[in-house]
C-alpha cells in the first residue's frame, strides 16, 4: 500500500523517540521522518525501516508535516517551541515530563501545540533500547489549552491508543506538574537519596526485594532528570517537605517508644496503598 | 521410605512457617511437626501433607525434637526463647528480622540457639499464601555466637541450601541489625511515608512504574513491622537521619537553583546503584 499524505516527524530518536517511531508504524499509513544529531542513529533507524528518511537538523526537513513529536530533553523542547520555524498547518506535541515551564513557549507563534506525557520509561536510554512495546498499558497525559482544536486532541488520543496506551488523561499543565512531582519525581529523588549511602556498597547478601524495588529508578539519566526537577522545583520541593515530615513522624514515634503511634502510621499508609491498588485494578 | 529419626518442629505456620514447612519436605527425610494457635491452619497443613502432626501449644508436643524453627513475631520469639522448656539436645533457630534484641534471650538456658533470617517475604501473609518457592535465590543470614557448634551451623547452612537459598551469610547480631536497618527497614519506612500522602488517592492515571515499585512494601503486616522497628530503633533512627539529610541536600540544590550540585548528587547515586547491580550480578 502506498504511503498516505499524513507525515509525522519525530525529533530525537532516543529511547522515547525511537520507541514512538517503532510503535507508530502503520498509524494512518503515515510517512515517518526522523531528526537526530547522531548520524549513526539515523542510518540505523532507516535500515531498521523505522523511519523513511532522517535529518541531522530540523531545518533540513523538506516535507510538509502534519505532526511533529518532540522527544528531546526539557531545555531542548523549550528552545524548539520558541525558535523553530513551523508551518501553521502542523500540530506539534512533545513527551516532556514537565509541562508548566512550556506554557508560554508557543505564545505568539502560529503553529498548534498540545503538550503530552506518556507515563512510560526505562532505566536505560538511547535508540538501541527503544521498543515498540514501551507504551503498552501506560497512561498518556495531554495538556491542551483552551484554544486547542477538538480534532487535534482527538488525533493525539488516537495516537496514544495506537501505540498501546490503556488510557488518555486530559489535564492542565499545573495539575500535571503537581501530580507528577509526587507520582514520579519524588520517587526518583527518594530512590537516589536511598542510594546516597555507603551501606549500599555492603548490601549484597543482606538485601531482598524491598531494596531492589525502592532504588530501581536511581539508575537514571541524571542530566535529563536534573532538567526535569529544576523545571518543577516548587512542586517538587513541597513534595519533599511533606515526605520528610512523614519520615520524621516515624522517627519521633521510634525515639518516644510510641509503638501505638508507629503502628497507626504504618497501618494508615498500608490502607491507603490498598485503596490505591484496588482503584487501579477496578478502573 | 520410612521417616528418619530426625524431627523438625515449626512454631507458627504463617507465611514464613508455612513456606518453611513446604520447602523442607524431604529434608533429611525428616518428620515435620507444627505448632499454631489456629486449629484450622493445623488441620489444613495436615491435610496438605505439609506437617505430620499439629499442636496448638508447644507444651503439648510429645516428641523428641532435633530442630525447632521459630516462625513467630519478634515479641513471641523473645518470649519463647526466654521461657519455653527445651531439651539440651535440641537446636533452636528463628527467622526474625531483628537479631540484637535476642542476644541475651538464651543466656543461662541449656539449649543450643543460632539466630537466622531468610531474606524473603511477600506483601501478603498467612498459611494460605505460603509457598515452597518463597526462599528461592534468597540470602539466608545466620548469627551464631562464639559458643555455637560447627555442626549446628553446618546443619542450618544445609537447610538454607535445601529450601532454595542462593547463599548463607554468617554475621553478628550487631552487623545484622545495622545492615538490615538500611537494606530492609528503611525501605519499608520510606514506602510507608510515601503513601502518607493525599496525592496517592488521586494518582491513578498519573503514575507509572516508579510509584508502584517505591511503594510496593507499604502493603505490610503493620503489627509485625512495628515490633521489628521498635526492636531496632537506634539503628533505624540513624538510617532515617542519614536519609533525610540526603533528601534535604536535594531540596537545597533545588531552592538554590544549583543544577550542577543536583546533577552531581543524582549521578553519584546512579553510579553507586550501578556498582551495586554489577556486584550482585557478578557474585
Amino acid at each position: 500500500m502506498e504511503k498516505s499524505d499524513f507525515t509525522v516527524l519525530i525529533v530525537g530518536l532516543g529511547l522515547m523517540g525511537g520507541s514512538m517511531a517503532k510503535a507508530l508504524a502503520g498509524f494512518k499509513n503515515c510517512r515517518l521522518l526522523g531528526v537526530d544529531t547522531d548520524k549513526d542513529v539515523l542510518s540505523r533507524a532507516c535500515q531498521d525501516g523505522v523511519i523513511e528518511k532522517g535529518f541531522v537538523r530540523f531545518e533540513d526537513v523538506d516535507s510538509k508535516l502534519d505532526l511533529i513529536i518532540l522527544c528531546i530533553k526539557p531545555g531542548a523542547t523549550l528552545s524548539f517551541l520558541q525558535n523553530a520555524d513551523i508551518d501553521s498547518k502542523t500540530l506539534v506535541t512533545d513527551v516532556c515530563g514537565v509541562k508548566g515551564y512550556l506554557k508560554e513557549a508557543g505564545a505568539g507563534r502560529n503553529f498548534r501545540y498540545i503538550g503530552g506525557h506518556p507515563m512510560a520509561g526505562r532505566e536505560v536510554g538511547g535508540y538501541v533500547n527503544s521498543d515498540a512495546k514501551l507504551f503498552e498499558n501506560a497512561s498518556y497525559l495531554l495538556t491542551p489549552s483552551k484554544d486547542s482544536k477538538k480534532e487535534d486532541i482527538e488525533l493525539l488520543k488516537e495516537m496514544a491508543s495506537y501505540i498501546g496506551c490503556r488510557k488518555t488523561v486530559i489535564t492542565t499543565e499545573d495539575e500535571h506538574d503537581q501530580m507528577i512531582a509526587y507520582t514520579s519525581q519524588l520517587m526518583h529523588v527518594v530512590a537516589s537519596a536511598l542510594c546516597d549511602s555507603p551501606f549500599l556498597d555492603r548490601a549484597d547478601g543482606f538485601s531482598a526485594g524491598s531494596l531492589r524495588d525502592c532504588t530501581r529508578v536511581a539508575k537514571m539519566d541524571s542530566k535529563m532528570w536534573t532538567e526535569l526537577f529544576m523545571a518543577n522545583k516548587y512542586c517538587l520541593t513541597e513534595c519533599i517537605d511533606s515526605f520528610t515530615d512523614s519520615m520524621n513522624s516515624v522517627k519521633t514515634a521510634l525515639i518516644n517508644g510510641d509503638a501505638d503511634g508507629l503502628h497507626n502510621f504504618l497501618e494508615n499508609s498500608c490502607q491507603r496503598k490498598r485503596r490505591y491498588l484496588n482503584e487501579d485494578v477496578a478502573r
